[in-house]
């Protein structure tokens, strides 16, 4: 069995550096969240706004990230980053995000995410929902 | 009659600066967005986040925003921004919001918002609805 | 006489929105900015991060931003930024960004910027440096 | 030997929430990154944008960064974030940033930085310097 992957490109801006002229790394968090939400809508086939609609979830909330910095991207940088599922539980998944620069890894993420939905029993509230029988098929590659 | 003014400190940090080691210019209109909700959470008394139950609205968007940059802030910088009521419309008001460095003006910005909710006559539409007048005695200050 | 112009791409991610769902406006800028340096890239056949180094300056620091929003762009949304030379000064230059979705002006935007570099009069310092003419002469197409 | 620790006050504002109405988590790193400073600014007793310069360093990159998000942080939440030096190597260190709601643990997060400056070796590359005695001294509390 293979996991899902996508890769998508990254063009650094002005806009995403820092007073040291490298990347600042919190937006690295949201190159990950964007190509969290890319994966989804190409693996699933599904419009990222669609997503959460179409399944009757409320979200795909984040409960753990990180990353190692290994080498620092620039204004003007071309990379680009390799996403890939790496568990699937009941209903929480884990993703790798590699971000890779000229053939090197610059920075090594992941993300743990849930597939949450209203709690039955707590109307309003919410909880983990068991993933999709089809979602896991397409995700499981 | 004289308009309600509010300020509130900035204090500039690593995060909000770019590569030419100043303010990068979208964190100014993000400044001003949160002297905004500021300026009505100390001039209505009601926290930020209940601003929008309270009244029964849905926001209070922002149909223009500019900002003249005349001196950079850097990061270490200490500063202020004064927030006042420039104009009251039927639905909508404008502010002024001038970042003032060692007593000079830095940034001279300005906003135009709505006070919007459902619209009556086409359900799940956003459309102006009238300031409520306590609101505008306590803004006209 | 027309002036360069370029159209860039702006797909919505989750994480240009706030909690009304839509674009939060300060993004508005931070596109802006990157579909400046866009527009010079294209124009100019020199990578955005050569600009500076090869002409010398220090930048192109901007001094006055303005947008109207006229449609929100929410979660999802394709669009595109279409971003015109308005005017052309001896240091200072003008552009137009105007957001379009689906064919209607979402956001009309401007910016006024200058080619800065360092004053000869007081090294250390920033000033508006003359724009050279090979640039002039491409910007004004 | 007890580590130095600083306690900063975070008020959730709008500019910090996603369309899910809660704190988008790639600010939890930009938190991460303000405390950081200002706990360096606090136990040194140096402006935060002195310490580059006084110590003649280039900065302090990250080189890991995670987080465990457990409750979220809502529009006009107050929180504090406490920051606390847990390991002083040679040349890095690392932090705990708890963010407490309530007196709850919101998010857990960690950070580890190293303190960079030019290669002797290498002129005009970055690399781990030894911390200063004096620092170690007064972050080991």
């Amino acid at each position: 069995m293979s996991y899902a992957s996508n890769t998508m490109k990254l063009e650094i801006a002005w806009a995403h550096c820092d007073p040291a002229g490298i990347v600042w790394n919190p937006r690295f968090f949201e190159f990950f969240d964007t190509a969290t939400w890319r994966l989804f809508e190409v693996v699933l086939g599904l419009p990222r706004d669609k997503l959460v609609s179409h399944h009757g979830i409320w979200g795909i909330p984040l409960i753990e990230a990180s990353a190692n910095f290994q080498v620092p991207l620039a204004f003007g940088d071309s990379a680009e980053i390799v996403t890939t599922i790496k568990e699937l539980g009941r209903s929480s998944f884990a993703l790798s995000h590699k971000i890779m620069k000229s053939g090197k890894l610059a920075v090594d993420g992941h993300e743990k995410r849930v597939w949450a939905g209203e709690d039955p029993e707590q109307p309003g509230r919410l909880r983990g929902v068991p993933l999709p029988k089809e979602i896991v098929a397409k995700l499981a590659g």
